[in-house]
């Protein structure tokens, strides 16, 4: 006998589809409500006898009570479904639902969401009912300002019901509600975000949580198109962010009833604080990357989540990840696996195609799904995905993610940070720049000084991990205390290259980087030898990016070719004219 | 139109079960030809009317015929099949067939399959045709030796058809004869192998090669049960066994007709050298490991390759990755499951259940995954899996996989490795030891000198990076050469100790070891400070492993936190009896 409960999904559209698979890994029968005879997630699960998929609307009573008759647990992939009949279906123990209906009818109406969670203590742009007259709203704009976010209460998402109004004039306020139709309505005010952000959170049947680590979502015409993992977020404020982010996420699914995988989208705003926007109870395309990117994926989890098995360890396995969209652009099936193949050649691209018969206009037809060694070798890669989808043709939007690479300047995605006390360090340290050039490694310059700038020195070495940087090189003469005093404030390593000043040769700069006091080390090299600094750089990061390791030994090879060349013609011209021809020139 | 061609697969076992993720991924309408309604592929793939999955066996010709004329690409997932027909198929030009009927035909004739394989050049163990008698047997004995490997030609998989002999005596040769039955044989000289290993290789219709790194295969009563990736192999004679044995599949690949995925299995000598075993026409055991932790996994890189979509890159993107098999043990599912569960509170295991109806002693009922930052992390997320395999029990299996870990001495799998160039230097290194007892890193510690042992000391830095050492740490007084000769004959970072020896206060042992030309960095810590040159490895290891960045900050704030206590001690004593309490004592 099976020792796997069944589970009846609502909805069979590629959330259903992305759920079969580890379904089927893990041995859990899968049984799908959905109209239609084969929806993305009737593809890929053929039903085994005497289950049977069903075909018709999961709104309906019908319907959802003769999914209920074949399963052990019923659980949606999609939040306009019938909550009530899931209630009486729980209340008359026919099937356990997860998550709770309680949790799925709060979340259909976004304005019950918010007041709910605004009385739990989670923050949230300010917010009110309004009125679908023009004095009802000019008085909410009156409140919380212009301009105001219109937003549908129910059968809302991806943008089909926000509408944000930029004044009170009569035309505008019309357009706004012609929009919206007929769904009642409430009002936000504007949070001015500098990112948008989105967190997976799985809760158990015993009310464990465990969220995954914060994504940056890019929306466009309010449809989600790219979703980057680590979130990344520096400057003033931006201390932890990740760890806030993933705080909020949690203490918002905490409020809520029952197990199941939750999206938790929140704006990042100026200040670093975090507001909550909006939570869907169920697998979230904020979550796609989780399938390649994370121990486990949020829809193995939302699956372990529901039928009491362990939780899934949620840990990103690889250093970064990116989610594109596909979305159809006209009813041809041949541009969506266009848009998909642009995923073959890239290496740790993966195209995933939903199998929707049918595609039109901003449908979303499928995703792609990068991994890579680095938040460089990303970008690198994300680009000519971005360049096949039709739909992005605007290249701001594309250099805004993929902004095009000069030399000579600080690389928007460094690996290494070189810093020096004085740009009179700079002639010293340029060597070094030469080598990552050399290497294809990403890397930024800057001026920081332990004396004269010690704030925006600890700032940067407080900031450096998270901004996704691996090594640091410091250079400083003298009384050289910047690679020390920034080895203080980081966990990443630092290579310090003592800079010879104007006295004692810089054994007063390599004493004073060396010989740090136990508990806090440096990497030292030579005397003015950045050159090395670089090199030992490279094979710090050629511990993770395999790559940089393999371009070690070849460099190393070349090193030893090109001094057996010098025997050869040393041997040919004989040492004294060796040294008049080749030495003195 | 949907802009794939439809493939028909030969066999709807779990092999056929893993094609059809990734052909549902990209798009691919796959049937599946097989008896049975509800074999392991037709689970997971309802077919999508006009098409229909077979039900019948993959020898019949009508059979596959019917499958022929719904398809446009033939292929397999298990080469016993009918090749004469898949043949005809061709020659009628019905459908594409890859790899080649040819190929088939030759790979289900172990003995045929040899002998090409050696007429191209391939490296082989010694082999004959033999004869079903004793005289014959006993003469074959007499040229290749015993023990002699009596193997079927064909219909041979999972043990099922191999039977070694270890005497010519009557009895023997008569239960090797019964236990082959009525197949035709061929005898191999015993392959003295340390290791087997085997190589995925993907060919695509122009020919094109790319083969994934090696990986270590473990059976046990002929049937694999755990790969290892990557292969590790050190010692006099193992350099570059991995690009080596990527080659020679490649080669023995390189001489076979058509396109698709191919299993190579080899053997690796004591010496270094390496023998083909056996070449599998389609997606192999030995290559599960790739659905998690290589850029493209086989089953995608098959669909690839025999529809003429460019191949995927086939890195591995994880440090270390395990597959173990979950083998049947009765008729009971439970015990099934209850196998595979193990999986799921280990942080990057993923269980794979293949759906079988039917369990029985030894079939394959599913496998499990593991990926990990490090091969220690992987052994020891490997055990609980391996104990709970009920018919693993045997602990000397577990314990020489995952062996029992013992404070003081080298750890198995070492991240860092501790080298000095006497054991003079080890009462000045062993702080390095307890900082990296403290962080939990596993490392190892030997004695290796520049001058002393001078050609250990290479082969010890040859080896490094192979063996799975990300950072070498060297101590080295006086004229201290160690840790800048190792970094010349090693990409990994290496960080130098500076040992005072009895003149000069340790200043000889820090130029000599700071002071490296350009070209070739260490990275030098404070003189006697191995706590610094154990917490710089530590912060390297961050780099790839982000708990050990955790660990580090967390070391950093204790360390403050020491301090401040400090702080408070002093303002309620007042310094003078601070003194007289602490500092004296």
């Amino acid at each position: 006998m099976p020792a796997r409960r069944t589970v009846g999904i609502l909805g069979g559209g590629q959330l259903g589809r992305m759920l079969a698979h580890p379904a089927a890994l893990l041995g859990v029968p899968l049984v799908i409500l959905d109209a239609g005879l084969s929806t993305p997630a009737k593809q890929v699960l053929a039903p085994i006898p005497p289950q049977t998929h069903i075909d018709g609307p999961f709104t309906s009573s019908t319907h959802i009570r003769e999914l209920a008759a074949q399963c052990d647990v019923l659980t949606v992939e999609i939040e306009h479904v019938n909550a009530d009949v899931l209630e009486e279906i729980e209340k008359e123990g026919l099937c356990e639902v997860q998550p709770s209906p309680r949790t799925i009818r709060l979340i259909q109406d976004k304005y019950l969401q918010k007041e709910y969670l605004a009385s739990k203590g989670v923050a949230v742009a300010p917010f009110e009912k309004v009125e679908k007259t023009e004095e009802g709203i000019k008085g909410v704009a009156a409140r919380l300002g212009l301009p105001l976010m219109l937003k549908a209460r129910t059968l809302a998402y991806d943008g089909r019901g926000n509408s944000p109004l930029q004044s009170v004039e009569s035309g505008d306020i019309q357009k706004s509600l012609e929009f919206l139709g007929d769904r009642p309505l409430y009002a936000e005010g504007w949070a001015p975000f500098v990112k948008e952000v989105a967190v997976m959170v799985v809760r158990n049947t015993k009310g464990e949580v465990r969220s995954y680590d914060a994504v940056e979502t890019i929306h466009r015409e309010s449809i989600l198109r790219v979703a980057l993992a680590p979130l990344r977020a520096a400057g003033k404020g931006m201390e932890n962010v990740n760890e806030r982010a993933r705080e909020l996420a949690e203490k918002a699914v905490g409020c809520l009833e029952g197990a199941g995988i939750f999206g938790v989208e929140m704006f990042l705003m100026e200040d670093g604080s975090l507001l909550l926007n909006e939570i869907a109870p169920r697998p979230h395309n904020s979550g796609h990357h989780t399938i390649e990117a994370c121990s486990t994926s949020q829809y193995e989890n939302h699956l372990r989540a529901i039928l009491s098995l362990p939780l899934g360890d949620t840990s990103l396995i690889v250093p970064s990840a990116a989610m594109i969209n596909i979305l159809g652009v006209s009813s041809s099936l041949s541009d969506v696996y266009a848009m998909a193949d642009a995923a073959l050649p890239i290496p740790g691209a993966k195209a995933h195609l939903y199998g929707k018969a049918e595609s039109r206009k901003a449908r979303k037809m499928g995703h792609i799904t990068i991994t890579a060694g680095s938040d460089a070798s990303l970008r690198e890669k994300m680009r000519p995905v971005l360049l096949a989808q039709s739909d992005l043709s605007a290249s701001e939007f594309i250099d805004s993610l993929c902004p095009p690479i000069s030399t000579g300047k600080s690389h928007p995605q460094p690996l290494v940070g070189i810093i020096m006390g004085s740009d009179s360090d700079l002639p010293v340290m340029l060597p070094a720049t030469k080598i990552l050039d050399q290497f294809g490694v990403p890397y930024e310059l800057t001026i920081t000084s332990a004396h004269r700038t010690p704030a925006r020195m600890v700032e940067y070495a407080h900031a450096a991990r998270s901004r996704g940087l691996r090594v640091i090189i410091a250079g400083a003469g003298g009384a050289a205390h910047l690679p020390g005093m920034v080895a203080s404030e980081t966990s990443l390593p630092v290579v310090g290259v003592p800079v010879k000043a104007s006295v004692l040769d810089g054994v007063d700069s390599l004493y004073s980087i060396v010989q740090m006091p136990r508990g806090i080390p440096t990497a030292t090299v030579g005397i003015n030898n950045s050159t090395n600094a670089a090199l030992l750089a490279v094979r710090i990061l050629g511990t993770s990016i395999p790559a940089y390791a393999d371009a070690v030994e070849k460099y190393a090879k070349t090193m030893e070719e090109e001094v057996l060349a010098k025997v050869g013609v040393l041997e040919e011209l004989g040492w004294d004219k060796y040294v008049t021809d080749k030495l003195k020139k």
